[in-house]
């Protein structure tokens, strides 16, 4: 696929990324997305063949780090830029995907969210191997500490929706990841 | 309310709760409920009008430990009391509510969990400060570190219905608050 239709492809996930994230996953059509993007339905069929394909597409966008690790950035660096991303999604309420995975994962899709997790999970803890090598980080259990980093944000993810936050509670998150792996004082 | 009606409530609870982590919130009906339990239409809303009134008071029955701090038992036998009921509820995912919770929130019941959660968070900080006052705790900063417990297992909760868990996700939850508290060795 050429240039453009990347390009098209990539404006088909960021719109229908906001309406999964406003109406779940069961709510959003073919059509809606048709007419938030401007596409015609062929258009939209051309590259994506129903709203599953879409979602799961969108759910797959990872963070890449293997790169960046592959360059010897430095371990504290590449963390900093993953806890930004995290830190402005626990904000944007409007961003949560949290009821439609939900709604998609009943639908009978356990498989492919056991992969996506182990792979965010294999991300984390490659992640933090780097940095124990390099010194940066603590000597922590890569497994007990990826765990924690993965699930908080998910139960922060999922109550952004639910109630308003205030900022401080996704600098705790931010705080508590960066003292046990840089191992501040006094948590 | 006599006794009797006490636990007819309660026996209305356990068996609403069961429907509610099966179908979520909207799906269950009176009508469902009177079934499961065998009351008449009559004897349920005796005691409940409605779903969302039965709901709310599953939501709002708490794991109570005023009581033992008053009594002055070890923080350490509470905590572990509370992590063991938070680990037999994240490994039985026939019981996880997240999904009923969603619905429910969304349907615009923002003051509602906003409170309960005011409450859980005011729980656990309560048992860390007496913990710490009595020199069992790590002098930890117990709104950061009650974040972390609440919201961590939040996620655990929402992806155990999506996912199927190992014994050790559970395992490693209740070994990073002990940790984190203890203060032992090695994370």
């Amino acid at each position: 696929m050429g240039n453009k239709g990347e390009k098209t492809k990539e404006t088909i996930r960021r719109q229908a990324y906001r309406l999964f994230a406003e109406k779940g996953f069961q709510a959003v059509t073919m059509t809606d997305i048709c007419e938030k993007t401007g596409l015609s339905r062929g258009g939209l069929y051309r590259y994506y063949s129903g709203t599953g394909q879409i979602f799961a597409e969108i759910l797959s966008e990872e963070y890449v780090i293997a790169d960046r690790i592959e360059r010897k950035e430095q371990a504290g660096a590449i963390l900093e830029d993953m806890l930004k991303a995290i830190k402005s999604e626990i904000m944007d309420k409007e961003l949560s995907l949290s009821l439609a995975i939900y709604e998609y994962a009943n639908l009978g899709n356990e498989d492919f969210f056991t992969n996506l997790n182990d792979k965010a999970r294999k991300r984390w803890i490659s992640l933090l191997e780097y940095g124990i090598e390099t010194g940066e980080f603590q000597a922590v259990d890569t497994e007990q500490i990826s765990d924690m980093i993965l699930y908080y944000y998910q139960g922060l993810r999922m109550w952004s929706r639910v109630i308003p936050f205030e900022e401080q509670v996704a600098e705790n998150y931010v705080r508590t990841v960066k003292q046990l792996l840089f191992g501040e004082e006094k948590l």
